[in-house]
C-alpha cells in the first residue's frame, strides 16, 4: 500500500454518566464523525464510559493505541465530576500541571465576571504535562492536545468550536465520499441486487438503511468510496438495477 | 453486600457504519439507557463498531463477559451488510441455524406481500443455535436472545417495540432514582458547593451539566441515588446551599 492509500483512523471516547443514564442524548458522536470524514479520517470506534477514572484510563489506552487519533468529549469542566484530565494523565503516565497559557486565558476570561478566577475555575487550566491547548472561542476554557490524544468539551457547541480550531491541522487521507439513493421499497425486496452490485464494484461499499415513514416502508442505500469515478459507476449501476426491477428511486435519498 | 444490593449492569454494542460516518444520529443509546434505568439495570458501557465481523466479535465478547447483560442494536436485517447474527454466533462459538418459529413468523408476515418470503428475507430467521426470539410487533423479523445477549434492530421504533417486549423479563436491582435542580449560574461558581454536598451525602452522586441558552450560561445538577430518602435529603441540602449563595434554582431543572 502506498503512503497515499493509508487509511487514517480515529477512536472517540465519550465520557459522562449523563449519556449512560439516558438523560442526555449524545450529539458529539455524529458531530465528531462528520467532521472526521471531511478531514479524511475514519471514525473506527466509539466507547461511552462513565465518570470513573479506571474506566476512562482503560478506554483511552485501548483506543489511542489502536487508531491514529483519539478524541474524547466530556469531563474537562470545573466541577468535581470533571476527571478527564487526571484520567488521561494517568493513562499517558505523566503528571498533571497548570498550563501557563491556559491560566492566562482563564484570568482574562473571568476578569470581569462575578467571583473571578476561583480555585474551581483554575481546575480548567490543568493539563497532562507536555500538552498543547485547543482554542475555545465559545467559553474560555481550552481543549487539550497531547500526542495523538485530543480532549474536548462535552457541551456540543463548545466541542464544535474546538473541532473548527483543529480543522486542517491533522494529517488525513482521501475523504470517504458517499452518495445516497432512496427507494420506497422494503430493503428485503432488493437485497440480492445490493449484494450483486457491491460485489461488482470492489472499490465501493453499499449500506442499506431501512425506514418506516408516512405509513410506508422504504430504504436509503448509501454507496461509499474514496474514488469519485468508482462511486459514480457503482451508483449508476445500482440505479439501473433498481429501475429495471420496477423500484422507482431518488438520487440524493429520501 | 447482600443480594438485594447487587448492582446489575449492561453493555451495549451499537453496530453500524452509518453511525460512525455521522450519517445517522444514533437514538438507541439514549433509548436503551432510559429503558434499562427503569429495569433497575445500569448501562455501564457502550461501544459503537462498524459492520465488520472481527470488530463485532471483539466488542460482543468484551462486554458480555464484563457485564450482566449485553444488548446490540443494528445489523439484523435482510441485506448483505447485516452480519450481526453471524458475528455473535462466532463470538459465542455456536453455529447459525434457521429458527423454525422465526421462519413461521416471516412466512405469515410476507404471505400477502410482493415477492413473498425470498431468500434474502429468510436471512432474518437465522439465529445462533440455542437462541430464543424477542417479539417484534412492528415489522415481523424478531430480535434474538441467547444467554445474556440480546440482539435488537437498528431502526429506533423497532428497537422500542423489542424493549417493550423485554420489559419486566430481566432481573434487575433498585432503579437509580434522580432529581434535577437547574440554575442560571455558571457551574464554576458553585463547583465547591457541589463537591461539599456530594461528600456529605455518601449514597448520592451529583452530576453537573452546563449549558448556554438564550445568551446566558446555566447548569442542571442531577442528583442520583437508589435510596429515595437519601436523594431527597441531598437535594434539599443542595437547594439550601444554592439559595444561600444567591443562586436562584429550579427544582426539576431548566
Amino acid at each position: 500500500m502506498s503512503a497515499s492509500e493509508k487509511i487514517w483512523t480515529a477512536g472517540l471516547v465519550v465520557i459522562g454518566d449523563e449519556i449512560l443514564s439516558g438523560r442526555t442524548h449524545d450529539k458529539n458522536i455524529a458531530q465528531v464523525a462528520s467532521w472526521l470524514q471531511v478531514q479524511g479520517i475514519r471514525l473506527a470506534e466509539v466507547r461511552v464510559v462513565p465518570d470513573e477514572e479506571p474506566r476512562i484510563v482503560a478506554a483511552v489506552n485501548a483506543l489511542r493505541e489502536a487508531y491514529d487519533y483519539l478524541f474524547t468529549t466530556g469531563g474537562i469542566g470545573p466541577t468535581h465530576d470533571d476527571i478527564t484530565v487526571d484520567a488521561v494523565a494517568k493513562a499517558l503516565g505523566v503528571p498533571v500541571i497548570v498550563h501557563p497559557e491556559a491560566r492566562a486565558i482563564l484570568e482574562r476570561y473571568y476578569a470581569g465576571k462575578p467571583g473571578g478566577l476561583t480555585e474551581a475555575r483554575l481546575r480548567m487550566a490543568r493539563v497532562p504535562e507536555g500538552a498543547d491547548l485547543i482554542p475555545n472561542r465559545m467559553s474560555g476554557a481550552p481543549g487539550i492536545k497531547l500526542g495523538n490524544v485530543h480532549l474536548m468539551a462535552g457541551v456540543p457547541h463548545i466541542t464544535a468550536g474546538m473541532l473548527d480550531a483543529l480543522t486542517g491541522t491533522l494529517e488525513g487521507g482521501a475523504p470517504l465520499l458517499s452518495e445516497t439513493i432512496g427507494c420506497w421499497t422494503a430493503e428485503s425486496e432488493v437485497a440480492d441486487l445490493l449484494r450483486k452490485v457491491e460485489q461488482a464494484h470492489g472499490q465501493c461499499q453499499i449500506g442499506s438503511y431501512p425506514f418506516f415513514r408516512e405509513g410506508r416502508v422504504g430504504a436509503n442505500f448509501v454507496v461509499r468510496s474514496t474514488d469519485a469515478d468508482a462511486l459514480k459507476t457503482c451508483c449508476d449501476s445500482l440505479i439501473e438495477g433498481l429501475t429495471a426491477g420496477g423500484h422507482a428511486c431518488t438520487a440524493g435519498g429520501i
